[in-house]
């Protein structure tokens, strides 16, 4: 029990009473601050929320670095998967083929969205958790001239992984195509700078490492895009142009926004900002998964991924082999000790995940390791080892 | 200055300070203790709130009095207009042709969103505020058999008019038709009882006459309907059937939904419930509206409308013809007063509307009325009267 006099007063209070820590890819835990600024009605025609909204994308613009003024920040209503659609829906012609970069749920949502579009695509899937590289993007951009897009996932949270998104674009523009991003989970902490990372339009969601609550999801995209995807849009609502437009021209939101959650968005970018925008947001996120890592390795846990793969958003655990292990008493003795944790996602072998975002720093962090011990204690199980299967299905993977 | 008298201190507490009424129909002013209910972080796979969605839809199938177990809720992320779009691309089949009744900005919408579907329908556009009534119902769907389907707006709040729902429904199925309803503005307070108007599904949303805050909205749907509308949706986002499967297998929404919005909207059932249910409410937008109407009648203001198409949701009044008078200004000076109007929408002649839901009763109603009268004088218009053309406009309505 020496982890115990490690724990210090922690400088992010610990949630209300009975509210346990969300350990998961959002949504997640936000500060008492962001959640008090909900507690204001907004008209959302009027001036006031007119110009939160200005300010909110011109904030949003600032963290990916548009120094040029080349690109637009277009927010959309529901959750991120809606905004990813609008992407997909508005930014693919309908005459294009793209091809989607999968190794998890996220990268296979993309495909199914592009399939509701009856748009042409191909897929290169890697599996459960293998990264899409640059030299076999290259092969299939060469040999499918037709291809005319690529999408990739920024962070994809099935596994944890951190796709190499510089190496994919760099690929994708000397083969002359275009790039969208899925950086859901990865925007605001992982650097997406257009200066240095090209693509034409990406998206993120308000309940992700700017550390909002969910209700809307953003796209930031070159004007020339926007300006394109007149017309192209299958859907009223997600139609990021006519969106876009109508920002352009009124100021407002072209359908009702959730005027709390945008409320709370502000007050989550003022803290952004002030924590030294994304540079400071993902060395904390960096501190939160390297102090949870070497913790939970010590407990005998060991991670899907090799550490060069590892993202700071979230990392998936193998489940340990051990006969008293079962993840639903794990969980819930879990959830009893203040912390919920994430069920894992991957077809082979069977995981757990733990998220390091969200209102948390390395305090919280050695907190959940001090749990997760007491945890396996409790269920009687002195080894946290995988199973055999699982490591040589680790070993598959570059370090 | 007798209205002053009249005023006694409100069960409803004014909102924070500098916070003003919103007089619209949506966002809108809600209480205390919905916004309190955002404080709270949830895990949106986690049971508490799988019980709390779970809930939700079972109160909800309440309010339109499912009592024979016909019917199912499903929410849907993002805006009103979402879920209407939900709706139709789920429950129109690609071989289906729509009547749009259109009198307002919500029917056309309907048919906007249809023309993106790219299936068929035919409107019956009635202008700025004229009701669509049975016997040109009856005689369109006779002419043309092909019509499989009518989309009506319960109340359309462009104008205010509360269209004549039961009449509607009772010769779309005499027709052997299919009803849609856009309840948006109504539902929770006007009646929709699935066993007196017959309908194959209806939408509403979180921030109209259940008093929560913007960010989903629902549709109340026939089981039937549900079941064979596989395949149809043209969007992954939007899609009603797999949105109803998912909730069913897991007991989530599919997509991270706005947990903050939907703890909110619980605590606006339990008020709903606590105040009479839809009957209650009702009864308490009519007394705000009779209230409002009355005291803007005594300061020479117009409705548009005629008492009987006079919805309780919110009232369209012409512009005075006074050369003093100027809409920004008497805006800007009522906010100024704490009281947020809307503008109009009529395309012939000049308008503002004042709602009367959200979270305020007659004596603010009575606030609002005083509030118009001194802003009028600041603005020294000393007649409220529209120019003739508005009474030659309204003279067009049935009484």
């Amino acid at each position: 029990m020496t982890e115990q006099t490690d724990i210090t007063p922690t400088p992010f209070p610990t949630p209300e009473l009975g509210e346990p820590y969300l350990l998961t890819p959002g949504p997640l835990t936000t500060s008492a601050e962001v959640k008090r600024a909900m507690l204001k009605d907004w008209g959302s025609w009027d001036s006031d929320f007119r110009s939160m909204t200005a300010q909110m994308c011109r904030h949003l613009l600032e963290i990916a670095n548009d120094k040029n003024g080349e690109f637009e920040c277009v927010p959309m209503q529901g959750s991120g998967t809606f905004s990813v659609e609008a992407m997909l829906g508005s930014f693919l012609p309908k005459d294009s083929k793209t091809l989607v970069l999968i190794n998890g749920a996220y990268g296979k949502r993309v495909a199914e969205t592009i399939s509701y579009l009856n748009r042409d695509y191909i897929v290169l899937d890697k599996g459960d958790y293998m990264p899409p590289r640059g030299d076999e993007i290259e092969a299939i951009l060469r040999e499918d001239p037709a291809i005319s897009h690529v999408i990739a996932v920024h962070c994809e949270t099935s596994s944890g992984i951190l796709n190499p998104i510089q190496e994919i674009s760099d690929v994708v523009y000397a083969e002359g195509r275009k790039l969208l991003v899925d950086s859901m989970s990865a925007f605001g902490a992982l650097p997406l700078d257009v200066n240095k990372t090209r693509y034409e339009a990406m998206v993120s969601s308000a309940n992700k490492c700017i550390e909002g609550v969910p209700g809307f999801g953003f796209v930031i995209a070159r004007k020339s895009e926007l300006e394109n995807a007149e017309g192209s849009s299958h859907s009223l609502s997600l139609d990021i142009h006519q969106q876009w437009r109508n920002f352009q021209k009124t100021g407002q939101w072209r359908f009702t926004p959730p005027t709390h959650v945008v409320a709370a968005f502000m007050e989550a970018l003022k803290t952004h900002k002030l924590e030294g925008g994304a540079p400071g947001r993902l060395a904390r996120y960096t501190q939160n998964r390297d102090i949870m890592v070497a913790g939970m390795r010590e407990l005998g846990f060991e991670t899907l991924l090799k550490d060069r793969w590892l993202s700071p958003i979230i990392v998936t655990f193998f489940n340990p082999s051990h006969p008293n292990f079962e993840f639903t008493k794990f969980y819930d003795l879990m959830k009893a000790r203040g912390f919920i944790i994430y069920p894992g996602k991957l077809t082979v072998v069977d995981s757990f995940r733990v998220g390091c975002i969200g209102r948390m720093d390395e305090n919280v962090m050695r907190q959940v390791v001090l749990a997760a011990k007491e945890t396996l204690a409790e269920m009687k199980v002195d080894s946290a080892l995988p199973p055999e299967a699982a490591l040589i299905e680790r070993a598959k993977l570059a370090a």
